[in-house]
């Protein structure tokens, strides 16, 4: 459904979109297998014309049908792709592509690339969000507010304070995403059981180092093709990020109910209009970021399972993953999406947040006069 | 990635696909505001002018831009869709287009309709699977071979045992199933809060009644609007099959890994090829079977929180279902269609099932004789 | 934290808590031995004396360190209980004890035992509170009301119509349980692999529905050793249950807020007080009920996972079983009885849902004019 | 469960059951009440004799009795300590006791304590595993086996490759684990609606920095009331190490069954024997591991939705988390016990290693000669 044309931009980042097409998805491949064979070049292990060859191919000129067909004959992706560059390469050095490698080293690293531009972008609008609840604050932080405990009238506060705690908690998560991509953004180089067999110890592992450096990545040793953990720990940080968001998103759809009426999204003619009701202004960005947060945060936590493989590899988990990582990101994305919608043209009715404080002081004044502290 | 013209039949069965498309979604909104007008029609509440001009429409009439406009700045898709509905029945009676319904309406008992479908779809691939395993038990299940508990070697057994546990199992799964459709396949009619407060009371139910009757659906007093849990248990009847077909599915692998290989899909020279490893015989059928049927099953359990309405609607959980009830469907019937397709060329190699038999006896005789049972 | 002598009464119904208690789930395997070995006298398999001997024991009799001792040494309680009750029942017909059977037959059934006690106990729970909502909507149905559609004021309706909601729900959630409980209320007796080899066939088929027969349990054929879709389900359907309760409850505790105000919680001297506002009037009642359904509905999620058995059986899923089971039925328990209180000093303020309506009505009436329905 | 005298050491640590005693916890909270009276008698806020009186007292004193009656009633446990600690404190300085705090400040930051107590056993009883890990593969890592991937034989591979992996993957858990509690072991001290409104300005942040000192915690500004983004993210950096213990606990299962055995248990009396099979040695410390692992893994995944707090605090999530964060540290502390009891009696069957790679390269070579890498 995210790539229903009527829900354009409704759940989904289009550069995030973009991350995880199957243009990018195959560009990537392509990218790892170009970035394998450059680096092998460099070290003499493969003739460089090879790598020269390799480098001018795009994901365009792929003849796509074939993959398709490969890919449902073999069962992963590479296979059919080795394929295709081999024969662009041409013999007798067909062999030197995809070299000691296998397609798991490919798929993964290429899925790790996708993930840092991906943790990129979630940056980028993590840090926008920041600003645009840091201005709100500026123009409404000092607003006295009804602070609510239990769903009850508790003591009056400032708008400012609770939007301290959304400001905090969103750079907590900002930092467990650093953290958990200082751990996982790997790259994945190590033949059909991780340890680089194909190549003599130095080798191999001085391989690894310069495809890292190559396409910015860090390197975990001995390999993590059966270790997930840096995958999951960085699906379970977007899941947490997810979280508060949802929780933010909920707080500011609470605050906008007929009832409290405190925050309300800025009007434009037909935005959130009913079918049957003309008087309503329902309250969309809240509600969609909620929900797209929401899915989020309940998608993060199937990864964990998946970090269950069995000896040195299991189709039967990885292919789980496969899923799994993209729709995380792509509703972080959705989410931050409509974060920033939400804050650019929330808010604050002055006059309700007033009257709410004058009435709480009014009722509550004879209580509060019997309490010792 | 489920939409990856690369991964076509690999994820979602073509039929399912299609039931969940863009197209079809479409589709069903507009064929549940014709049942609509068909039956309000045929009860005297609107001129029957108004729904011979609807029936006569079609999805690809529509103007998908302005769809598309409209959701974006209502962020629902069924204000648009009767805008333009209301436009091709023209004034005066426009208004009786979408009369007394509101978006929930149509979008809930479209959903039900693709529901419906969906279950059709998965019972006849049940089906299918389940005569698969009935077969393959005819023609292998008197096969001696060792019954294994907790990864040890237990006592010898029948193949066939094994197969009637699995087939048992999916008879209650697809017996859940049904019970499931039962309680959650109901229409919903019944306007802003589901009260039917724009009919006058015997004629609101009655027009409930019609229009559960046009579309071959049940009902459920007074309407569940903001009660899920019919929904939800249909999710949840799926994610328990999928649960099911993921362990058949892993026991299939383990049955066939090198050191038991008692069972084996059978060969197509290229199947299951590594980019490495020329020996390797990778078992892609049971592997993609496991690992969709686990995304099925655990994407099955998000739906249980979107239960969560506030008051009489809430779209902060109400959109995250949207999204989980269709992939749930799709992941379903992946699992199935592995199944069944592995079903179909799976092997038994009866010399390693005899020679195992064989080497047990010898080994346990000599402890089994200090036993007193 | 369950078992703190601080929170009696307050996560888990003292009838559930006693059910699944340590006292109880030993009791219960006993109970299985001896309605085993009654079966097999009554069948003439053993020598009636030794089931005479086995029927008065009681769980008080066993030596509780010696249990703890074998349990540690077996990783298994039965080979323990088994050896007291073979020393219980002495030589020469010590081997007539839990005679053809396997550790898994007696856990199983003694857990099914437990679980068809606690289904009797939610039951009868879940028809106290329908009555509850029931005398409820006898006295306060009529109340109008705000309905609220995505946080907004849509239109006036009536509390009833709220209420039937809500026991329309409960209801299909009861017709779940039933469902689930007559597909997964199964006998376990199989022995070894399950196949009953220890007995010949007819004798086998004739014991396992005497065993049934004996402890009013459903027979499941051929086995369900490593097929626990029927536990899943009921699990499933308990969750399902709390997934709606939660519901409830939260709804309840939004109705009872400061700003809405329509419903509260019966007041009494210090209950729901707070240790620095001496003002407010926490919502006990729903608060507790929705924090304890949401752990029910959450707990149950993870049963499905542990229905990947490999081969025969896997205690490594299977042991994660023994502890989701008791504590999804604890957790329904626990919600339904703060349900029952909830529901028995439940107040309308129908002042506050008058004076609710009547500014509505001002509010929306200038708009309302301009509606076409 | 995890309470039954027939399990003990089974499930849960010893040291880690202590830690969520009831006893330590209500010993919990009256360390923060008397460190919170301390450093406001130091600050000059009380009268110093109100904290040295305090100081005397231990949990042992409480009329636990009391504690329940008034946590019954009020829905908290903190009112009824308060009141005998004013009690104990006597008229005319009653009120200097819990002074400016709320119950949240007290239970929050008594968990954290815990937390924190609980994060070192977790962190002790890691290393003690990584140490074993190292010798096991000090001992046995130059052992070639078979590499497996999708369940076939891959290629050669040495033991020592694989302990690699699962050394870096768990060093990778408790870095994490490190990070999580950096950010998430924070001192709640704020009183009502967390923004210590009950002090001066600098007097209240004074007052949280001294306290944090007191306890060895962290200070999360502004507060965390509502933000349970810390406590998330180290239940989830639990149940992330659970799910990598739960892989590592399954290979190893995997490699003693039967048909590999290349592992396995090392043999005393009695030990995994089978109630029905004699010649059976299950393996039980990998089965335990993995069963417990995956209750830490799957638990975890709870705690993210209760961060959905709304508005300054609700007892409808919070009260969810009470119950969820403890299990989760139980379970991990018994997936870590059984894995030290695991890594300290394992053994290599290297007979049965060699025989498999012997058989590998008999059955492969013939395949690989026709490979072009």
């Amino acid at each position: 459904m995210l790539d229903f044309s009527i829900y354009r931009d409704q759940f989904v980042s289009a550069e995030m979109g973009k991350i995880w097409s199957e243009d990018n998805t195959v560009s990537s491949w392509l990218q790892v297998e170009q970035a394998l064979a450059a680096c092998q070049a460099e070290m003499g292990i493969i003739d460089p014309e090879v790598s020269e060859k390799l480098q001018s191919l795009k994901a365009s000129d792929l003849d796509t049908a074939c993959l398709q067909d490969d890919m449902a004959l073999v069962g992963r992706p590479i296979v059919g792709l080795v394929k295709q560059l081999r024969a662009a390469v041409g013999t007798p050095q067909a062999a030197s592509v995809h070299f000691g490698s296998t397609t798991q080293d490919i798929m993964d690293t290429a899925m790790v690339l996708q993930m840092h531009r991906g943790l990129l972008l979630v940056d980028a609008e993590l840090d926008r969000l920041l600003s645009h609840i840091e201005q709100f604050g500026d123009a409404f932080g000092a607003t006295e507010i009804i602070g609510r405990t239990n769903g009850q009238h508790a003591v009056e506060m400032t708008l400012g304070a609770k939007l301290d705690v959304w400001k905090s908690e969103l750079k907590r998560r900002r930092d467990c995403l650093k953290d958990a991509a200082g751990r996982g953004l790997n790259v994945q180089c190590g033949g059909p059981v991780g340890d680089l067999r194909a190549f003599p110890a130095d080798q191999g592992r001085q391989l690894k180092q310069s495809l890292a450096a190559a396409l910015d990545l860090h390197v975990a040793e001995p390999h993590w093709q059966n270790a997930r953990d840096g995958v999951g720990e960085i699906v379970a940080a977007l899941g947490m990020l997810c979280g508060s968001l949802c929780k933010i998103a909920h707080n500011i759809n609470l605050l906008s109910s007929s009832e409290i009426g405190e925050l309300f999204e800025g009007y434009e003619a037909g935005k959130g209009s009913s079918s049957s009701m003309a008087h309503k202004r329902n309250q969309r960005g809240s509600e969609f970021m909620e929900a797209i947060a929401r899915l989020g945060r309940q998608q993060s936590a199937a990864i964990q399972e998946t970090n269950m493989h069995q000896h040195e590899r299991s189709g039967g988990v990885w292919i789980s993953e496969w899923l799994i990582v993209p729709d995380v990101f792509k509703y972080t994305s959705g989410a931050l999406m409509w974060g920033n919608r939400l804050f650019s043209h929330l808010c604050v009715d002055t006059q309700r947040a007033s009257a709410g404080v004058q009435q709480f002081r009014e009722r509550v004044a004879p209580v509060k006069s019997n309490v010792g502290h």
